[in-house]
């Protein structure tokens, strides 16, 4: 396999800008080599700039989780809540392996993963810069520039993947700076090998997700399977595992207090280079409004649900996805607050202006601020208007799924596939398809009406000049809100999946010939929706103009090194063990112990640990994992490092290169730490892998995986159930 | 002044019995010297056994609390919340004291405390055993017994209270052991000198009540006033300032982890030498049985009270004193199943037994757990029914004033004061007085009755052999439960204040005249309640002889000497300022500061420090204040100290013997200290001396009080508001 140790942008930093901060792309990561062994790294940190060496090559993706090979047989560890689909998939009312767990004792014994699961590994990752931007003339005008861009994406990410077996991407670095296409083999055939109880691998629920002390057995195994030929297949009886080139050691040994730490994994997205006039309308506008209607809509769809059971369960994957922005908001909010967002971005500007002031090598970034400036004021002009707007279709599954089949439509009429929008590309066909199937169930029309019902009443407070003109015009013409809704959900077959399925070929002329309510009011608002589309990539190509500029300015006047925001590729972060003061008089220690299960263990609910863990620490059956610093079998740990969603299941690695615990969360006082990273008070939160060890060997009888990963057995020969329960 | 250098009982003690634990009495202190040198005390510990030197003679009792002097001019420091009903008394809706605070600028302007507020001086403390058990010959009956005990302390107590401006009590130390008789000087006209606002003195209000990290300035200053002549009096203008002969210095500097820590209060009752069998029966019976009659109480008050404003307020108090009581008991019965108090009661039992085989001098012990462990199973044999007869008087405010009417009649019927049951004495009679008044403010006939019929219900569970017999009578008599109570409430003038005071002068004959259905069922419930009396006396009388031996027999096998359980005497703990573990992966830090106060405050509700100290400590108006290991100002610190209720406004000392906090608090998870002490859990909360200092110089501008007790002004020049607010 060809080495990829890629140097692209000379980039030669010594510290991170803001802090002990840093999501590094791994090619950053020699030039950070004396920063690193100063910090605790024993093995060479020329390493994780070679994707398909060790330890980097046993790093993978699941698509929005992170994940990494330990054993040459394609086993995979990432957390529980990121294999969860798979423990659902395969669950009956009579097996409930979310309940119990799930272990296969043999190869025999794993279950296919479900549709959808899959295994990324990056094999490839180049610079496609001079393809993407470098050859779009300046002259161009915004909305052709952006255009010109998104084209030659499509193409490049349309060669690479016609080979088959990969899946590929073009993805944007420092604002645009720079443009990288990574390559990974796409493997097909995902099975599911071990699940603790659920009273283990979601131990504490939503009570303690995103809190700390945790003590969460946040993790599962997969395995990946390709044909016998080594290349990704459709799920086959006759696959092979796959061999991975690397994969990664577990330790057996817990991490402590001051411990160096390293996550390598692919998290999603981030905001640090937002500049404090975008900062502060998240924190003044976007925030505070999004919180607002996400709670009235929660509160108006749990009425609905109060006493009816089909309509509780109908809304509740809303509810729960409501109700996890609403915590994630609520938690950014404070962090705005409390890390003095807006202040600190005011300075990096006012030391960027104090910069450019005093350098002459400077002087062409001395306009930069004041262009993005005018661009951030541009697009906020409407941003009543379109935040309604995207409510109004939100808050209705019925409306959104008529506007994706109308858009459809049209981008299925124009005949080069790279002409269509991206989304609703040829690719992106099967991915449409699953999701009309998948709405049906989440379709309800009293709690769509309820939801809609709401937003178009909220479009009729609006201020003239941020009217939403096709709205106005349908409600102006039924009489009134109800009025319309009565004539709206009375005239569709929305709701229905054949209707909707045969929607999906049908063309833009005969979907309007249907005359169904909910297409006519999708097909009234499209335009302006095309509207608001043109307008940001006009913005877009403007942007794409000034913001590389005010990186390199950064990177000036920081005299330093720059990390990318996140943006779902393969990054490195390091730091150490390190616990927090959350409030005066309060001391987090960084690690937990099995203790804190049997006092947080009610027996029910959401701390319901299985019966086998309880009698396994009540009896001390813990010889050979008792950490001697601690004095206890280690749970949960805490670190500085820097991550954020899409992180989860990322394997954590020790001094010496080895997995020593999986990433699977932030503390709550970390949020906002997609936007400025606090270093006394952001922590991750790592489920160490001497419990692992220990639950797989003493509680779960997992001594087939243990023996697979090549670590001790303790337990063995003791007759341990199949599951914790 | 006589000086009180008291050594009774050769008791030479070298360590406590059961940890880093004790309430020690001062004439205990001497030979607890080594240790306490060892623990840091700078000052010779022969003082503390001197309660009317220094610094013993500044510490004295409100009654149901602990204050201490700290000026010559009779100036008491204690705490807000024992401050609380000067401030209620003299609060107004125009002029609000409790929410605004309260600063007398001059003598002129300090107020009445309102009636019922006492500071007691103790003045003396006699060894008077010989005069309560000495002298009552073992042959008597256990019943003559325990009768001629309690007119041998009555006889005490009257003939030390016949001079006059005094208040005595002869106490039980060591189960009976030892009887000794407390005088206390009784200052009768005590006025109110400052209070922070409520935001200050109740920051954290019932969320922080005896939870940690806490916030709140529990101090309130008041000030002793005599007749010309030096001897108490009642209220005056022409009274005079009490001069102390002694005062506490004010520490301007605060404690810190580690450090020395003692306090000198009147700790009101614990529980530390109650047996397995005893404390097992509370675990297992009374405390949960209580947690569920105070749960289902309150849930019938506050349904009544929901829509009634009228009916709230008359039940507010009720619930208020039931709510505490269930968080205090809900809290005791974690801290006994956290502290296994069973498994450490029957250790200490099973250790004592084996040092009575062991040991021949100790071969008359040998009987004593099994004598005890007979009473206490006759203690319980019926209490199931005494556990609802209780409550059926409890529930019923009511039925608790006729009872109470019906038996100070009885009372009064006798013709010697001495053969009146204790608190039915004419001393008691303008307390029972006082009761009768206080009372009509919660009388609300619907509540009462709801309340009574539950526990009328609960009563006609009970099984044979438990039942209540009198209480059937009266039901099966009026056809059932509501027949019963329709009579009831119908027939009976008890609500009315008028008609009780008047009752308060009847013969039982006149009361029974009366024919009033309440009084009727006051008196059908009487022999029973006399009988149970009966019962109970006779097993104090058996008790009185077992439980000094059980006593000795623990200080010997224990090698060293025992503290008496707290009963509402002058003690002193010691210990250090230190933290704890509530739980995995959580440290308490022993020191709070301001910040913490900015974090915690809401601006509304129980979290609300007025305007003056928030913008104090935005500004950092802190210079002199600043703890410089803490690089902050101090609030509040947590130490090992050995407390409970009455103990509220104790003094705590520093090494040197100057005051550095006032105790004000346990944490939650010390509930159950009552019972055993914890040292890794076991903590009391103080407000340090220095935040108080701070409040009252830059936020309160209570510089003329600082002055008159000897402490540097650093704020005296700034025009800062009288009040907080």
């Amino acid at each position: 396999m060809k080495k990829l140790l890629i140097g692209i942008l000379a980039l030669t930093a010594t510290t991170a800008v803001f802090g002990a901060e840093g999501m590094w792309m791994p090619q950053q990561i020699p030039s950070l080599a004396a920063e690193l062994k100063k910090a605790g790294l024993k093995i060479d940190p020329q390493r994780f700039a070679d994707l398909t060496g060790d330890p980097m090559g046993a790093v993978i993706s699941l698509g929005g989780c992170s994940a990494s090979f330990v054993s040459p047989e394609g086993l995979v560890v990432t957390n529980h809540h990121c294999g969860f689909g798979a423990l659902q998939f395969n669950s009956t009312p009579q097996r409930d392996l979310i309940t119990n767990g799930f272990l296969a004792k043999t190869k025999d014994e794993e279950l296919p993963a479900g549709p959808g699961s899959r295994i990324f590994v990056t094999t490839n990752i180049e610079d496609v810069t001079a393809r993407v931007s470098g050859n779009v003339p300046a002259s161009l005008s915004n909305i052709d520039r952006e255009k010109a861009i998104d084209r030659n994406i499509k193409t490049l990410v349309d060669e690479c993947e016609k080979p088959g077996g990969v899946r590929c991407r073009v993805a944007s670095f420092f604002e645009g700076s720079q443009y990288l296409r990574t390559t990974q083999m796409e493997i097909r055939d995902v099975r599911l090998v071990y699940a603790p109880a659920l009273g283990i691998g979601d131990f504490g629920g939503e009570t303690d997700n995103w809190m700390w002390p945790r003590h969460t057995g946040d993790w599962s195994y997969l395995r990946a399977y390709v044909g016998k030929d080594g290349k990704p297949a459709d799920f086959s009886k006759d696959n092979v595992p796959y061999h991975p080139a690397h994969i990664l050691k577990v330790s057996t040994e817990s991490v402590n207090p001051g411990d160096f730490v390293l996550v390598a994994g692919y998290p999603g997205r981030t905001f640090r280079y937002r500049t404090a006039a975008e900062v502060g309308n998240m924190q003044s506008y976007s925030y505070p409004l999004t919180i607002k209607y996400a709670t009235d809509l929660n509160n108006i769809l749990r009425d609905l649900g109060k006493n009816n059971k089909a309509v509780e369960i109908a809304n509740a994957n809303r509810i729960k996805g409501n109700d996890n922005t609403l915590k994630n908001y609520t938690g950014t909010l404070t962090g705005f607050n409390n890390f003095h967002i807006v202040a600190q971005r005011q300075k990096r500007e006012a030391d960027l202006a104090a910069y450019i002031a005093s350098h002459p090598d400077a002087a062409k970034y001395k306009d930069v601020m004041n262009q993005i400036n005018a661009l951030q004021q541009q697009s906020i002009a409407n941003q009543q208007r379109d935040t309604v707007l995207g409510w109004i279709v939100r808050s209705s599954p019925m409306l959104a799924q008529a506007s994706t089949l109308y858009r459809l439509s049209m981008e299925k009429a124009k005949t080069a596939d790279i002409d269509r929008e991206s989304g609703f590309q040829q690719r992106d066909w099967p991915r449409i398809a699953e999701g009309v199937n998948r709405a049906q169930k989440s379709l309800e029309p009293n709690s769509d009406r309820a939801g809609l019902r709401y937003f178009l009443n909220e479009s009729q407070k609006l201020p003239a000049g941020q009217r939403i003109a096709p709205i106005d015009e349908a409600i102006s013409k039924a009489g009134g809100v109800d009025q319309f809704l009565d004539q709206l959900y009375a005239n569709t077959k929305i709701g229905d999946l054949s209707a909707r399925k045969a929607m999906m070929d049908e063309t833009s002329a005969q979907l309007a010939a249907r005359n169904d309510a909910m297409l006519n009011l999708a097909a009234a608002i499209t335009p302006l929706s095309l509207d608001i589309e043109r307008q940001q990539k006009e913005l877009g190509g403007a942007m794409s103009r000034i913001r590389p500029m005010y990186m390199d300015a950064l990177r000036a006047s920081s005299g330093g090194r720059l990390y990318p925001d996140a943006n779902g590729t393969l990054r490195i972060t390091f730091g150490k063990v390190e616990g927090y003061t959350p409030r005066d008089g309060v001391v987090y220690t960084p690690q937990t112990t099995l203790s804190g299960i049997l006092a947080k263990n009610t027996a029910s609910g959401e701390f319901d640990a299985p019966k086998a863990e309880l009698d396994a620490i009540r009896a001390n059956k813990t010889a050979g994992y008792v950490d001697s610093k601690l004095g206890a079998v280690p749970v949960d740990f805490l670190s500085t490092v820097d991550t954020t969603g899409g992180n989860s299941g990322s394997p954590t690695l020790n001094a010496k290169g080895e997995l020593c615990g999986l990433l699977f969360d932030g503390t709550y006082e970390s949020l906002g730490s997609d936007f400025v990273v606090d270093p006394s008070i952001t922590r991750s939160i790592h489920v160490d892998a001497v419990y692992m060890l220990w639950v797989m060997d003493a509680v779960d009888g997992a001594h087939n995986l243990l023996r697979e990963m090549n670590v001790p057995v303790h337990y063995g020969n003791a007759s341990t159930p199949a599951t914790g329960r």
